[in-house]
């Protein structure tokens, strides 16, 4: 292979090009096996499958272990140096041409541990698509100038484990961490082949990779709405939660007048119709949800006295996200003085956005197009390994629609011609990616 | 005694007079010896008393037994013939006079058991009061036209069980329920020394009582904020029940825009003010809660699916329930109709309202006037055992303030002069209804 060749990251693979029409030979794109990506996907569905549909391959369960199994196996298939990092990572390595060492390695790929009664797309899509994209360039005997690895972090779902650890943010207490399980994440990095004692040797500096590229789906429904076949990831949103804690006064419900009333359930639904109203007064794609709420004492017949509940606010601008906060704060203070009542937040954790590489954004939409397929920017809700690693060097994510936008459920659903469409471009776009240096 | 000294229910007391300057003899009413009373009350607070205040004499408890026998102890001083009933409730009765068996009796009562963590007002002022009211007639040798019968219902926080099985409406299934004394109703009954066997001994007929009395805590705030001394109880208010659930649908609370959300939660808070606005909509004393509410699944980073609230409407007027339902309803369609959420009702209870007799209110007010003390009409918001006695005969009840409107707390309490005030109207009341045949 020569440099001429990856020009506009359009591949003259000889042996498919031995079989089409000589006019199509020059321009003809390298392309995955959608066919053969699909049947590895339902194979991995086999791992934790529910009776009732979906997955349950929480990770360090036994079934977690059995498809980390099953990838290894996918990834020596694709002629990738299997190992295990310290962290319990999968890494499948393959040399740059020539087996240069001068450039950093490109990193891609995503994990395959799923929520308890998940689907089979999330993490899954990602993962056997990047092993899909090595296995056709290693059929099509393409060498890339950079190194690359197929990464499968261990454990997304739990908190970005496996990327913390690659990151070297992975704390003492989230190694005490117990998942669903049963094991500690301590225990569960031994159990799936690590060693927690030589987790520095995991840790990558910041600037010691070229890039990481992560195919997932969308998870949100925004893509299958709009008939949009690639979206083009802006980032990962910043995610800030604090627990709200309202204080009225409990009293009998029957005895009480209405204007002698201090309710603290009263008081939140306020309070709950104001972060929609807030979050949705300003342009943009900002999310806020309060997901979880306690009443107390909690009985048909006692005014609550104190309702607890949660606030979460995301975005991609975390100015945005503090901007959102004070009004929320404002109209809050409004409904205590209104209502008799006391708030106080309590901020529990905060992600900060993780923007991804403007530069690898313009190749996804380049290689989308080139595809002939509709793009759009739009950012990521939801947390991947991608906003660890955007860290330590240059990240571009690559979203397929989620049919209805569901996720985390049996339900999730991406069509195989999104996940093919989706696997193409990520190889496109790691042509462009290994085109350039950063 | 002859039957002109009872003349508009004023007694002349030779014991008293005695001490009495002449001018003031002829009118002088009888009164009860507040002191005593209240000695009473702190005596009985004794058992089952809190470290942190108040009291948990929940019916069934040991500590509910040593305040039965404390307060057969007060009924035998008081010169009553005390039984317990089958159905466990404490009987003090004194024959009417000559021995006069002509007459229906005069029932007079309350409660001595109490909530868990409750006060020392809520049923104590009553069943106390009445006790002196029957000392102070033993003292003063006044002897009644009717016979009198002092009755303390068992149970009447955990469903008002004593009255239900004087009226002959206890259920198998009330009798099987397990209050937090760890007993059922039914071993309860035991306990405390009644039959299950004999229950039907227990049921009184409608009209074979001449009326019941009833003092009682407001347990509300309106009497102490209007600075009024008597509540002429005009009815306990019925109380209907549902629970509410509303159908949204789960999802990511990063990946799914705000346009695009079926949000229970969003949608239960805009039922919740509903709920207030309505009930505050038109004149009266309704009261509207919402007390409980569980959001499933009830995480910070999951938009809610499902949704389950209580719904409580209370009014003198069953009619008036049934009209805020239908606004509560109506409002409840157009919130669906909104956020694509589905609401579902399931009436659970309803408790008819109780009415007083309206010639016993007049004897309340007349005989508190006398008093020289302030009285308004008002409804019990509060259930007590004196609706279930309005379904066998005419029902008279005394409200005195409760202190910052607080009840079933340790901080419930009402003031010694207002229990005093309390229980001489109980007095005069008894004496006028004494001279009356319903």
């Amino acid at each position: 292979m020569n440099r001429r060749e990856f020009n506009l990251g359009l591949l003259q693979a000889s042996a498919i090009c031995a079989l089409q029409p000589m006019h199509l030979a020059v321009a003809a794109p390298l392309h995955v096996n959608g066919a053969r990506l699909n049947q590895h996907i339902a194979a991995l569905a086999e791992f934790g499958k529910n009776p009732q549909g979906g997955v349950s391959r929480v990770a360090y369960s036994e079934a977690d272990a059995r498809g980390r199994e099953y990838v290894m196996g996918l990834m020596r298939a694709a002629k990738l140096e299997v190992s295990i990092d310290a962290a319990g990572n999968l890494i499948g390595r393959r040399a740059a041409a020539n087996n240069d060492d001068s450039l950093r390695p490109i990193l891609f790929g995503s994990h395959i541990d799923s929520v308890p009664e998940g689907g089979n797309f999330d993490g899954d899509v990602g993962s056997l698509g990047a092993i899909e994209v090595a296995q056709t360039l290693a059929e099509q005997n393409v060498m890339l100038r950079h190194p690359i690895e197929v990464i499968i972090f261990q454990n997304e779902e739990g908190g970005l484990i496996g990327s913390e650890a690659v990151v070297g943010a992975l704390t003492e207490r989230e190694l005490d961490l117990v998942n669903k399980s049963g094991k500690t994440v301590r225990e569960g990095i031994k159990f799936i082949g690590g060693d927690v004692t030589k987790l520095a040797n995991v840790k990558r500096e910041k600037g010691s990779i070229a890039a990481y590229l992560e195919l997932h789906i969308e998870q949100g429904g925004t893509l299958e709405a709009e008939h949009i076949d690639i979206g083009v990831v802006e980032g990962i949103v910043g995610i800030n939660w604090w627990d709200v804690t309202i204080e009225g006064f409990a009293n009998h419900a029957g005895t009480t007048a209405m204007n002698n009333r201090q309710d603290a359930l009263l008081a939140a639904a306020k309070f709950i119709e104001a972060v929609n109203r807030v979050v949705t007064s300003v342009p943009g794609r900002q999310v806020g949800t309060v997901g979880r709420i306690q009443a107390l004492p909690g009985a048909p017949n006692v005014i609550p006295g104190k309702v607890v509940c949660s606030l979460e606010l995301r975005d991609l601008d975390a100015a945005k996200i503090q901007l959102l906060y004070q009004k929320i704060r404002a109209e809050a203070d409004q409904i205590a003085q209104a209502s008799k009542v006391k708030f106080d937040f309590k901020e529990l954790n905060a992600n900060i956005p993780a923007p991804t590489d403007p530069r690898i954004r313009a190749m996804i939409d380049q290689s989308a197009k080139e595809l002939g397929l509709s793009t759009r920017q739009m950012p990521s809700g939801a947390g991947h390994d991608a906003q660890d690693m955007a860290r330590i060097g240059p990240v571009g994510m690559i979203f397929i629609p989620s049919i209805g936008g569901i996720s985390h459920s049996p339900k999730e659903f991406s069509r195989p011609r999104d996940i093919e469409n989706g696997v193409n471009v990520l190889l496109q776009t790691l042509l462009k990616v290994d085109q350039t240096v950063f």
